[in-house]
């Protein structure tokens, strides 16, 4: 069994040890599942009692103090200590290794060193697939599909013809990348479907999650952006650009030609509708829908999408509206009680409830000092 | 063709005659299709006057009183009836039957008796199939996969390296079980992939829908918990747990690391963020969002979702809402205008609209009664 | 390199040209991307100064007073013409024609002249492909289904047993069709499932998204109507039925037995509740939940969706809600402190806040005019 010693460990992650630098661990676990030969780790503060009582040999963490007397390797995000770690404990799961011969790969089609492609699969013409690209077995590619050095697409993945996808771009099962995009037209009483003969053009170091769909562009390129994260069953329409580093969590929705400038996160299960501009950096809410223009850094939630703390303060509010109903009632109720005293001088010209006014004014009128 | 007497049926499905236990049916259909040999059922009031208007021969029903003169087959949930008695009249769509010679099989897998495998699937290495596992054409199944007893599989679904899936687990077309969860931390100014090295196990008698997708645990495991039942586009994120005998609706969606207890019931396009737990038989309403936990027995509706009831006076109120803006500006000005009266003894120290009031206490006093 | 005159691209898209019908164009592309041999197109007015700084010989538009001086095509609908004319430029992809010897394909299976069939699909038995019905590779078909004349099935698709599609259909990669309603009943404290015995029925011209899930009847059909178009990842839930010429927007879902009379449209993650019945033409607004039966040409927004005016005007009162309450307690206030005066006439018998209201009644005494 593979072990390390926390020196060691340390010195990958860019950590120092606290405690005995030759203690050697030989997996990482959670801190409930952790044993007296593991690594463990304390990535938020909500967890400090769990790590008390963890039985792992040593932790990674950022907060001495919170465990006295316990083996660390001190880091200031424990979240990237650990997922540099792991590397060491898990290799990643090996590729098949090599071409299948139970592949179909068309004519003119381009293979790099290292490349590999699992058995089902499906490679059309005049493709390039760079050095160490990897495609698991029932990947299908359309004509002339670019993928990068390094990419990794997962079973049953499907690339309409012309897409291009960067270096180290990885997709998960079921996605589809450049299907057409949802453009018709009326014409004699039908819809028209316009043709869609742009493409996709997925950047470096992107990682697209399952049965994600990216559509091709009307004209031009869908774009998504280097380093752009998505999440499960997310819909990306045509003509959409991805800023770089953007992230999109799962079940969201962007609509045809919306921009979205560097590192925005939309939230899981939100849309933004067509034709946007999504300043860099904004954040959209769980849920929520953005029908406007986001200047850079909002941070927006609701349906319609307002600032988060308009949003807040509606909700809020909106809790307590059926009370402030009653108290509106009771309040023209008290003033038409009072209407009867200063009659004399001027009774308002318009109050809620015409008739029951009127009774009043009567009332006031019989009881008018003499 | 195949016919069974109202008694057959009736001992079948747990129910007595009403009527001729010797008449033979040749068929199952809905009220509004059933002919002069087919069985029908009356499951739901709203249906009544469509079961006095059918040809059928006979119904199920649980309210013999309604269906004066009928042939009854009478139970007390007739739902469950007419899913029992369909079995005798619809045999299941046959397996192809064996393993195809087109299918391809990683060494080290074991395959139970009665094992059927389509044609163009792929199977990891070491996986173990239970005895009558089904896997349709084209299913993929990364390294050490497990398929309980009478699993089946349709076309096209992906499951990744090392999910577990119980007895009599279904999975419908195009769903994919064990990706990697979406996890990343920053460094660098970049997203830094958190590994993600756990698995998926799906416990016994789970049916799942198409296109769900259903991610690895960073650790440990995402369990999907016995008699569970997930419809179409459901998203459960990574270390989720469901609990026994819930059921999410089609496309909804469960955040990483939350916890539903025993038959808990996501409808239609909600959501529940990540990290909560929602009680036993709590009921999240279609499209609402979770944001805090739930107790058991709770049912919640709303963005953010509250309890029901609460939802449901709000959106009454809210319908109110541009009516009594009106109000309370009317109010505003009868207060106004009567602050005129009373000016004499004391004023308001606050009121509404500071100038206007103070134009108003003006004119009140010019025409003070002498 | 093909090229056409603007006489020849007039005449095709029913246009007239203003300018020089005979100048040549080799190609159609956005206001921004097209050069001196493009032809391109103004179809918004938003798009007005890009037309005018575009470098393209001419332009398909509707509006020649706000092009002076550029050569045009003159049409009603630009989009349609649009439309239109790509067809002469964009050849759509070849199909890779013909059987392939890599296709499985079941006996009794009828192919109509023209099919192809790409490698490693798989074709049921018995069914039946109408002529120039085109299978991509990785198409997976049960028993005894039907594809129109002209069908294009692209890779990964999955129908189930006894769909039927008729002429001219595309469905998108990764989309299933037919797969079992979500149908359960209680039996013995367990989900008893409901058997699913019905079937898909997609009718002519109807195209269908990427990753879509269109479930079959427990009894009968769940039927597409003709022409209509429905976008990437939506759902549609059993024994639902779709009016001709209607839109499903990306992410939008139907629940069981649901009717949508011809030209209904649902944006972009809405959803409808089982059971109901949406007139024709009528509208959901994006992320709108409809919960009641909808009359022909409404218009609904919002969760629960109400006429659009009403939502709209309720989420403009929101944004004022946590203003009103402020002033209403400002209100309060006002007729509290006012309750001083005219307390020997009468006293408001209930007023808000019973104690303050008191404590100023006996302050009011106090302080009485002798």
């Amino acid at each position: 069994m593979v072990s390390y010693t926390l020196g060691e460990i340390a010195s990958r992650v860019g950590g120092t040890v606290r405690g005995d630098a030759g203690l050697r661990v030989a997996g990482i676990k959670p801190l409930d599942q952790a044993g007296p030969d593991d690594l463990s780790f304390l990535a938020h503060p909500r967890y400090r009692r769990a790590a008390t009582a963890s039985r792992a040999a040593a932790l990674i963490a950022s907060e001495p103090e919170a465990l006295p007397g316990r083996h660390l390797i001190l880091v200031e995000n424990p979240y990237a200590a650990l997922a540099s770690a792991m590397g060491l404990f898990f290799a990643p799961d090996q590729a098949a290794g090599g071409i299948s011969p139970l592949a179909v790969i068309g004519e003119g089609t381009a293979l790099g060193e290292g490349v590999s492609i699992g058995p089902l699969s499906v490679i059309g013409r005049r493709c390039v697939l760079a050095e160490k690209a990897c495609l698991k077995p029932g990947v299908i590619l359309g004509d002339e599909v670019r993928i990068g050095p390094g990419g990794v697409l997962h079973p049953g993945v499907v690339v309409y013809a012309r897409s291009v996808l960067g270096a180290r771009v990885t997709v998960h099962a079921g996605s589809v990348l450049g299907s057409d995009g949802f453009g018709y037209t009326e014409a004699g009483g039908a819809h028209a479907k316009i043709p869609q003969v742009g493409n996709v053009v997925i950047e470096d170091d992107v990682e697209i999650g399952a049965c994600v769909t990216i559509d091709r562009a009307t004209f031009g390129s869908t774009i998504v952006g280097r380093g752009a994260k998505i999440d499960n069953l997310v819909q990306v329409a045509h003509n959409v650009v991805i800023g770089e580093g953007s992230i999109l969590v799962a079940q969201s929705g962007i609509a045809g030609s919306t921009q979205l400038g560097r590192a925005v996160i939309l939230a899981g299960q939100s849309g933004a509708a067509g034709h946007l501009v999504l300043g860099e950096r904004s954040i959209v809410g769980a849920k929520s829908a953005v029908l406007k223009d986001l200047a850079p850094g909002s941070f927006v939630l609701g349906h319609p999408a307002v600032d988060h703390r308009t949003w807040k303060r509606a909700q809020a509010a909106l809790e307590r509206l059926p009370e402030l109903l009653h108290r509106v009632a009771r309040l023209e109720k008290a003033l038409q009680a009072r209407a009867a005293a200063p009659a004399r001088v001027r009774p308002p010209r318009r109050a809620a409830g015409g008739a029951s006014v009127r009774a009043g004014a009567a009332r006031t009128r019989g009881r008018r000092p003499a």
